[in-house]
């Protein structure tokens, strides 16, 4: 008799298909509203996740991460690889999967793609800082790289913080004309600039996001004028930044999880004493935002497993009833849990 | 246009049901014996492997690890749980899936169930180990704890090593009973026991397989003859042990990969002082495995990442042609790959 396999044996399987059927159905800007209450939400009870230093196998070309995270009652993790050579191979510089599972059996519940989920968890991430940390009635962004993670950055900052103008720079004109033609319907006001410093003219946020692992300086300081809210999600590993030093220094910086961030962040250029803010305490009351109009803020993204873990239950809690996924057979489900080999026998 | 995944977004996925077709198609012997030199072949190249330690995250009734590794070319990681009391509510106390990956490009290469390649990986393992610490002439293994893993690792001692007699003992008789029935077309003589000490009289090879999370002695001092291989398997986290101090006392004690055996295996009851041998050192020559007819060698194996990235070689180097697998379309893969939005706006 062939096995049937019991409904044990089953976990619903998130394809890149079906994640892009899922965020146009529910409509991409809803997706990062959603997204963005989700994130907070699991900020607001920081102290509840166990956090684990991300696992990062390094080579020549990228590297490899697994990034977990938990809340006691969930687990999850995220496989995901940088590889800025990547591109010019034909293949995306961050690809990524992650999973859900719980922590009671240690079962997984549901495994996803996550390239385009990162791409839609970080914009959030962006947009859930900004709404705390941005001045009162930014209307503007500048944005300073304009690859794959462009158009989420612009429309998470459109639906959550009301942004009517992208003013748009990279350094190949042809990723620029990509990011306005995607755009084109968003009813947002778009922009192409010829330089970073024509960008930031007249944005109350300046996000940049580019991709050379290099110590690199997208931004100068005679770039950044007072008041605005500086969203940097480019320098996100070791050797890789993307601010010169000064616009540091004239900052106040917040960050996701200061351990992984000062070795990761834009702050990696700076000494152990410069003073950082955990972003949380912001959301707790323990440590203040935003103070003054003319206070310049720093969010030094690096994306953290929280942020994974946020958007794997969002994904998780909105499944149920759809048809977004499929069911794989991942686990083996004896009758007799001490009777595996039982069952390799009985589907001989 | 809905988009046409091209081919570098699909993996090819081995669910549990391919798994058993993939084993019962060559044959779980021979499946064994390639395996044992597939993982051979790896630990003889131990140099050449980043040895992370496993991730784990424990809590109240088990704990979730992630453990990683990679020799340069491939990077692999297995997801495995370990619930004890996951039996008494019809789960497995193990379940695992693994990946295998690209180091230069950071793409998946294959997705895998893991909990029937697990045991697999972990009999052929103790097989591997046997067959260089074990008394020459061996013929009789006795195999106490009779769940999951004992037909296993009964079959690899006898497909690998030439095993002829396996002597059972467990505290629960169902379980022997179990093992009986699965191993009655084996060609082994199975002799059920009913007790510890009767199972090991006459056996050169005593394995120790059971399952409490508590510091148990299944095997005390006046059990062990001279000359006898303890393959100890059960004793694989802190907290759980299976053999009583004073044997480890007289043994001369093989691990995997010492700093976490020192933690995990049965060495957690000794101090640091306590000498063991890195197993790869006897393959290569550095150290001496067996050297006396009358001496008790021991392996106090816990389980480690090379043994998985062995086991997910293996299978994927036989992939190729057959239908063992489907494929999954788990990496986004844009035309441009700087057009991630443009692929989740053409596919609306």
């Amino acid at each position: 008799m062939p096995p049937i396999p019991s409904p044990l044996a089953y976990i619903p399987f998130v394809s890149v298909e079906n994640m892009m059927r899922f965020v146009n159905h529910f409509g991409v800007e809803k997706v990062l509203c959603e997204l963005t209450d989700a994130i907070e939400a699991d900020y607001r009870r920081w102290g509840e996740f166990e956090k684990i230093p991300r696992l990062a196998s390094h080579s020549r070309d990228g590297v490899i991460e697994l990034m977990p995270t938990s809340d006691g009652e969930a687990f999850s993790f995220k496989y995901v690889n940088g590889h800025p050579s990547n591109t010019a191979k034909g293949f995306q510089t961050v690809a990524a999967f992650g999973l859900l599972a719980r922590v009671d059996t240690g079962y997984p519940l549901m495994l996803t793609e996550m390239t385009l989920l990162t791409a839609l968890r970080t914009a959030a991430t962006s947009a859930m800082v900004a709404r705390h940390l941005a001045p009162a009635g930014a209307k503007v962004m500048a944005m300073i790289g304009n690859g794959a993670q462009a158009e989420f950055q612009a429309l998470a900052m459109k639906a959550v913080m009301g942004i009517e103008e992208i003013r748009l720079y990279d350094v190949d004109l042809a990723a620029t004309d990509k990011t306005v033609r995607n755009l084109r319907d968003s009813d947002l006001r778009i922009t192409p600039c010829r330089s970073a410093q024509e960008a930031v003219e007249g944005a109350q946020i300046v996000t940049t996001c580019t991709a050379d692992k290099a110590y690199a300086t997208i931004l100068t300081d005679n770039m950044v004028g007072a008041g605005i809210h500086i969203n940097a999600i480019g320098g996100d590993c070791p050797g890789k930044t993307e601010l010169h030093k000064d616009i540091l220094s004239r900052a106040d910086t917040f960050v996701e999880f200061e351990p992984q961030t000062r070795i990761e962040g834009e702050i990696q250029q700076m000494d152990a004493a410069y003073p950082v803010t955990e972003f949380w305490r912001v959301l707790s009351g323990d440590a203040v935002g935003r103070h003054d109009a003319r206070q310049i803020t720093l969010f030094d993204s690096v994306g953290f497993a929280t942020e994974d873990f946020s958007a794997l239950r969002y994904i998780y809690s909105k499944l149920q009833g759809t048809d977004f996924f499929q069911d794989i057979d991942i686990l083996a489900d004896p009758d007799d849990p001490r009777d595996l080999f039982g069952m390799l026998r009985r589907a001989a």
